[in-house]
């Protein structure tokens, strides 16, 4: 089995080149829900959706995030009621968000509603959240010189991140427990893969689940990290700001630095080959490749070369 | 101020020619919440809504439920994944119950909430629920013999009403607390109307709620009501095969035995001419003239006569 911590939009674009590489079957997306909302009444969980969409070849290709040929009737209503409509969710997803929350109403846990989810998009490989536990990424902010926490979508899409970010914490993480099987999956992957997602808001709250990090670490010979940041700046989402404000670099030394104690290899990019011996004196070996997903074909080169890294 | 006790789909259609008739302003619709379900995490209220479209003209024609102009994609993507798709929720429709969720999840309550949602439709009149209560009608039905009890809408939409009803239950009733102005509406109205909504299960959960049977009764001079059996059969729905379950003739008569204590005038239709004498021998005044509300014209009509019977 070949495991990958995922958060969403940089991970599902991973996950759809390595399923392009090695058998489906072998792969378990391991994936962050500390961004999980509750809106309207509605269970939402943006990064499993973005994986499972993905990989599912229905993900809205101009957003990386929804559905493909989507309608917005729903939040059209809302918004006339003067309703919070800045969440956007599309008619079709909704109906995903209607499917989830009903079976958490009927108690069933996360990881099964989402392997459901997955079976009925006909995925081939496995998905699952790395906790059924509430675990909400809650973001203290810089409000006007005050501080001020504030869930993560607010921070993340009502304030599109553009604020000062002063703490961050796992609410509830303390005390969460793994889902069915990822444990026994970290313990026994040939390979395990940290996905070019966020390493603040998506990868450290995964690995901040009881016994996730020491999992990780206890195979850190098969582990390697793919940068999310590409010459010193994040593709997409704010990964960049926050290394600066929590104090680190912004560059692949400052994201080896932060995996060091669980991966052995750091996947960088091209633009960064000059950075190999410094990622080398954070505790890291290098490997240097194109990261940048800008189509199918550099998604599968890329898995293949993180593969290789370790085998 | 005209207080309508109401239902669904025929208080809707009565509302609607009312409103042609008189002062909008002048008009409080007190709805039945007694069919309001959860379903996915949401919380939907098909009397209020009824009443609401119907009044803003947004209803769907062909069904006299929804909006119209829907679309069906949230439903769409709940069957794909086997979710329980039997309550049919249009994307449009989704937008209100959304906005209810979340509104009744910050704390605020039914009635005021009704309030914003009648505002951004523009309803010239008032429409509340008879309580901001949770008051579920439960039903007990024949399962093979054997009694089941079940949700209103399991036993309305999901079986289609094709079942024996042995007993219902307003579930929590006894509880409730009328909304606000509920009983200085019915107290202070220049007239009473109940609506021709389903006696059993419509007009019987608001009478149902502490205070509201004692405050209609109290104003029976002022009080008619519009019978919505015609021919010895509802128009739409249960109500003469509930009637028959639970003993009650399936006529105007019988109608007009449930609504004695409450109501002076029984308003019946011209095909229950013959029937005058025997509503009268039941408690109650009959005025006879065309009740099948077909057109605008008809059901304006229809609330000039009923308003006449008791002016």
């Amino acid at each position: 089995m070949i495991a990958v911590l995922a958060g969403g939009v940089g991970a599902a674009r991973f996950l759809s080149g390595l399923l392009g590489a090695v058998d489906p079957a072998e792969v378990v997306a391991i994936v962050n829900v500390g961004d999980d909302v509750e809106l309207h009444g509605l269970h939402i969980s943006p990064d499993l959706d973005t994986v499972m969409y993905t990989l599912a070849g229905a993900i809205n290709p101009d957003t990386g995030w929804g559905l493909r040929d989507e309608t917005w009737h729903a939040m059209d209503t809302l918004a006339q009621y003067g309703g919070p409509a800045w969440f956007r969710l599309g008619d079709r997803d909704i109906g995903t968000h209607l499917y989830r929350t009903g079976r958490l109403r009927d108690g069933a846990p996360l990881s099964t509603i989402t392997s459901e989810l997955c079976a009925a998009w006909k995925l081939g490989c496995r998905v699952t959240p790395v906790t059924d536990d509430r675990v909400p990424t809650m973001v203290t902010i810089d409000d006007d010189g005050a501080d001020m926490e504030v869930g993560f979508q607010d921070y993340f899409v009502g304030r599109q991140h553009d604020v000062t970010v002063r703490s961050l914490r796992f609410d509830g993480a303390d005390a969460a427990r793994p889902a069915p099987g990822v444990l026994d999956t970290l313990a026994t992957a040939s390979a395990i893969v940290i996905a070019p997602s966020n390493p603040l808001v998506s990868i450290a709250p995964v690995l901040a689940i009881p016994g996730v990090r020491d999992a990780v670490a206890a195979r850190r010979d098969a582990c390697v990290a793919v940068s999310p940041l590409v010459g010193g700046a994040a593709l997409k989402g704010p990964a960049d700001r926050l290394m600066r404000e929590f104090g680190h670099d912004d560059s692949v030394v400052g994201v080896a630095r932060l995996y060091a104690d669980v991966a052995d290899v750091l996947v960088i990019d091209d633009v960064d080959a000059a950075l190999t011996d410094d990622v080398a004196g954070a505790g890291m070996r290098a490997v240097v490749t194109d990261t940048i997903m800008s189509s199918p074909e550099v998604s599968v080169a890329l898995a293949r070369t993180v593969l290789d890294a370790i085998h």
